[in-house]
């Protein structure tokens, strides 16, 4: 009986995957261009390895390791970060080399190695859990493919007497605050004639970042040395420094192979080898390639779209970079590194770290929601118990640890949404209670004593005190409403009361939000496109700003003076000039004042919805889907964002988008293709038609939901997973 | 009754310190000049804190942080290693300035701070317990005293509106394998408007060394900043970066102290408040001063001389110098961070590290069974704790942790003399334990497996391979001579057995020890006076690696062809050419190949006497004596080596230095002062007189030990510490 049910099953697989093998519309090279930060490695879904190129390891542009304008690869590690506007990771970097002994590394600090080779567009290739590239200076092709906790790599060599493969742990990306990571201590051994094992530490945009590793090649060297400040150690055995290469030798003949199994670890180097133990022992390079596929195909079937293929790339593209990370740094026996850098169990035997929240709290969640509802609910275990450790929600993890980046803490949300919607997978009480924590402990960029004393964040006092004090009241209406539906009345009417401290900062006479001193005063001189930090915003002006108030739209456009005005103020972001001063990096992809490089501005051309002009909204969101995301390399308008930039690109394809992401409610846009089917985790599916849809047809004259007229522009979660189906009756 | 005996105690103190202030003898500039690489810091008897001026943080000459030649200062620092040839510690750089709020540091890599000031030695004291200087640019007068685990910082400013103090955590001291130390990861924190607290690690010398830091300031600051990057961040409130400074600002009158109460701990935040309550609370600048010169008075007392005051300068600095270190790390509660860097109590409450036991098994540890039998004792228990975690007894500990510098396993030979001499104060079967398992378990420098394989550590397989040889056979010597005491006769044959390898390597055709291959080959080219690691030797030659033998001189005797030839090859030592091929800074101080400077030398004068020949061992310890060692800051022949230097120039001057440290057996040499008295622990004395001594009369004619002549130029350990009269009858 389990047999033949085994046997169906595959069946029914194998006829899905062959009708819709989805991995060939994926382009990873799309935002390795511009400024997009993305990579084109070998990877599993949410895994912790990503193994690829490194064409550079310093620069804003490189923080990925990898920028599509470069012709030289420095190596190949197994780590990476996507879309993000800071650095860190690629851990362990390999290059494969032939001829002459020697390595010239340059210093730690400017890492220009000898062994450098050009590469060309042309030979190279990448798709899910693929990578190749043909080493033009000494034609070897090097490919890679990816288990969760490992990689496979594999080198075709020409005929060598020193063919050799360099092992460089000491290379650090980075750009915290202009400075490189530092890796401070690197070790490495020879085990036996075709074993490496290693251990690094870093501190770059988190400290004290391990990661362990443990390196199996198919063929015995000949020989092996160990290097450390520029002296060749040929032979040891050992050796610990805090600028280490080592290299293994073979003599290869013509397009001989040889292949590497590496596992890593944040834990430790048993598990390291356990981690390889369990996902390579028995398998070949092809074998983990065709799981990768299979992997991938798998989480880009839950939506399924009918479109051109152009369409289909950026469509399917931003599925898979929406995949990317968060990423499960439990090894394969639920063993993890956490907040306090120490070693703990994972609950369900996942533990997601790479939370990027302030971008991901927006759209990345609520699609999660829908459509990853196990991994939003893990993320959000793993979000509690880091609570337990740290005292905190995350606000920025990486690799298990808190970096603080940017304001607000936006777990809050995420959670919230959860909630509101009952989802299962964690506990409520233990959740509120991380959440109340959060947001009455004083900590890193949340200064209660002072929110509470004055109201609002002064200026003189707090830094991006407007931005602060906007998405802080957002998050307080969050703990607001869970505290409400757990019967926690008291915390209810403390938290709501906050969440108005926003309106302290609405300046009637400017119509913007804008700082005031300690004394309430409004701090001069004001400006409205003044983006520089000392204005009191986060990477953004008061224009950009002035729409963070998700939670209460309603109120956002009384304060404006109703709904004409709100309407007049909209079309005026939309339609001014596109000057900002102290114009900062993050600030691209702009449409007058709107930023859609940049996440405060995400939800804002959903906005005409709520001053009664969704047409607008269709508008403009015709505009930004079509104008700021392409199939090209350059092909996002600013930072991926880790997922956020693809979400929104993935939820307004299909014709909705949160603009308040805690509540479950979507507001609607107009749909980008004809006909959509999102695949639930529940079994059931819900699709989305777009009748009558053209270039031209681009206005939405009817919405219905199961057949019913939908008059509100809103479509609720639970009707999305309970399965069935959106009409958009489409027009010019 | 206990008042009286308290009373009666301290009168007997206070009368003997009237007596002997022998601080006015020490010179702590000694050694700061040449490549002494000591310093002229503020400090207690085997403190954990040495505070004081960094004048530089790169370079050999500054491992130190300071030399003599140097005429501008960067800061003021907390922890220093004394006499090493690599650089570490430094931790909590401190500046006092005036004027701009605008601080340039230059970067990480390449410091050299905007504030840097001027200096004048006209304008500096240094004394034990005490540093001060004048900064010439500012006119601030900067003075320190220290506790155990404090610093009491003593600024005095001219009147300024912008008076500050620079706090900056991230300049680290070294130069290992020519790069600097890395500190990747530093915080601080306002805690209130007069304190300041922080951690900072650092990868040096040694990896994941943590120091912790609170600093109370006398006087509330009316401003702070905290900057990294280069940025400036007033009023914030907690940073952490790789790259930290911060700095408190004080509006101040003419002449106005500040001063600042530093506690450190390698434990924790708590930890290093704990140290500052428990040492400062209660008392002042002059308190604190007052009881550091009580603490050296008592030390230096242990061995009282009738001397010109140069000499009496050179020998009490040699006797400060020795009691520098090791250092106690254990906090005032008793714990510290051991091996594997997790806190830990220390069983006597104390914990010794900073133990360059290459150096300092040869004298250090021979004076300090003499005259600091406590110390010693305790050494050993934290050797023994060590090796419980680390699995190998201590190679050279810095901060708790194993650095593996130089060769051999030389904790060995002292605990060995510890169980010969019956010393109390560990367990010997514990003791023994550690000793095996460091003799057989393979470890770094030590392949066990090789040295069993082929009888002899081969040359192209194991690095200094000659010297590795020597200095193992002979800690064998020393693991057999325990078992065999301890009743363990299998072992003790084992060990024996292995302690004779040197002698494979003795060619007599040449009369050296020489490096052979794996075959048995003599490796060729060979020169004796070939000083590069290449040929088999650790900073030396053949020639001065002819006499390792310390365990078996008769035996060496024989090797070399009976008394006059082992004389003549003395000879030859000691008035051939000076040329090393590939001079190694470490070689210094050399009088033909004899090498003061370096320690494999620093038993060979005293080797005549097994030929026979003691006259020429107290010829050639004349000339040693007289030119290697002098008052000036250029006063030692090579690096002080954390003792060792001094050690040996305190015992010679004594009259007798052992050959082989581990047996508690001294040779005599001759005295160099008429009248010594070494005051034991065990409230007995012991004098040493040297009757008719003159520059002329510098030949032992005859040696009495309570009356009785000796003959075989030999003095036992228990013949000292019973107390008793040595008396030298001197003459032509």
């Amino acid at each position: 009986m389990k047999k033949t049910i085994f046997l169906i099953h595959f069946i029914a697989i194998s006829l899905f995957l062959q009708a819709q093998d989805l991995t060939q519309y994926v382009n990873s090279f799309i935002g390795t261009g511009g400024h997009g930060h993305t990579f084109p490695n070998a990877c599993m879904p949410f895994g912790m390895v990503q193994m690829g190129p490194v064409t550079n390891n310093v620069g804003w542009d490189w923080v990925s390791g990898y920028h599509y304008s470069d012709s030289t690869v420095m190596g190949f590690s197994h780590t990476r970060l996507s879309g993000t506007g800071i650095g860190d990771l690629s851990d362990w970097l390999f290059m494969p080399r032939i001829g002459g002994f020697t390595l010239n590394w340059g210093s730690n600090e400017k890492p220009f190695p000898s062994w450098r080779s050009r590469f060309s567009h042309t030979n190279e290739a990448a798709s899910p859990g693929y990578y190749s590239v043909l080493l033009s200076d000494t034609k070897i092709k090097a490919e890679f493919t990816a288990t969760e906790h490992c990689a496979v790599h594999r080198y075709t060599f020409p005929a060598s007497d020193s063919a050799h493969i360099i092992l460089a742990p000491s290379v650090p990306i980075g750009t915290y605050v202009g400075s490189s990571a530092s890796i401070p201590w690197s070790s490495m051994k020879w085990e036996n004639d075709s074993t490496i094992s290693g251990f690094r530490i870093s501190f770059g945009w988190v400290p004290f970042r391990r990661v362990y590793m443990v390196a199996r090649f198919s063929k015995p060297f000949f020989t092996y040395q160990m290097t450390s400040g520029g002296k060749p150690g040929w032979l040891v055995r050992e050796k610990e420094h805090n600028f280490l290469i080592g290299s293994v030798y073979f003599k290869t003949k013509e397009q001989e192979q040889i292949s590497v199994k590496v596992g890593i670890s944040a834990v430790s180097l048993d598990n390291a080898r356990a981690n390889l133990q369990a996902e390579l022992a028995d398998k070949n390079f092809e074998q983990v390639h065709t799981l990768a596929v299979a992997a991938w195909n798998k989480e880009l079937n839950k939506i399924q779209i009918q479109a051109d293929d152009s369409t289909k790339q950026t469509f399917y593209t931003a599925m898979y970079h929406a995949f990317i990370q968060p990423n499960n740094i439990a090894d394969v026996d639920g063993r993890y590194r956490g907040a306090d850098f120490e070693i703990a169990t994972a609950k369900n035997g996942k533990y997601y770290s790479t939370l990027s929240l302030w971008d991901t709290f927006r759209a990345v969640h609520p699609l999660y929601s829908i459509i990853q509802p196990k991994v939003n609910a893990d993320i959000i275990q793993s979000m509690i118990t880091h609570q337990k450790v740290a005292g905190i929600l995350p606000i920025w993890t990486l690799w298990g640890a808190e970096n603080y980046c940017m304001i607000g803490n936006h777990a809050i949300p995420v959670i919230t949404s959860a909630i509101l919607t009952d989802t299962k997978g964690f506990d409520y009480e233990e959740a509120y209670t991380a959440m109340k924590a959060t947001s009455t402990v004083i900590h890193r960029g949340s200064d209660w004593d002072i929110l509470d004393k004055y109201g609002y964040l002064p200026k003189g006092i707090v830094g991006e005190s407007v931005s602060k004090t906007l998405e802080i009241a957002f998050d307080d209406w969050c703990v607001a409403q869970v505290a409400k539906k757990l019967g926690k009345m008291a915390d209810y009417d403390f938290f709501r009361k906050r969440s108005e401290s926003y309106k302290q900062l609405y300046n009637h006479q400017t119509g913007f939000f804008q700082p005031r001193d300690k004394n309430g005063n409004w701090t001069a001189p004001f400006s409205p496109i003044d983006a520089r930090y000392s204005n009191g915003f986060t990477e953004a002006n008061a224009w950009q700003y002035r729409w963070s108030v998700q939670h209460d739209i309603p109120s956002l456009v009384a304060l404006t003076g109703g709904n004409a005005k709100f309407e007049a103020k909209l079309d005026s972001l939309f339609s001014m000039s596109s000057e900002v001063i102290g114009g900062q990096r993050d600030i691209s992809g702009l449409i007058g004042q709107y930023v859609h490089g940049n996440e405060p501005s995400h939800h804002v051309a959903y906005l005409y919805n709520y001053a009664n002009q969704p047409a607008k909204t269709q508008k403009w969101l015709t505009k930004i889907w079509t104008e700021m995301y392409s199939n090209q390399p350059d092909g996002y308008a600013g930072n991926e964002d880790c997922g956020q930039m693809s979400a929104w690109y993935i939820l307004t394809t299909l014709g909705f988008y949160p603009v308040n992401p805690a509540t479950g409610i979507f507001d609607m846009g107009r749909p980008f293709v004809k006909k959509a089917k999102i695949n639930l985790e529940n079994g059931k599916t819900f699709t989305i038609t777009a009748n009558n849809l053209s270039d031209k047809n681009c206005y939405v004259q009817k919405i219905k939901l199961n057949g019913k007229v939908i008059k509100d522009y809103k479509i609720n979660f639970c009707d999305i997973v309970a399965g069935g189906e959106l009409f958009f009756e489409m027009g010019k």
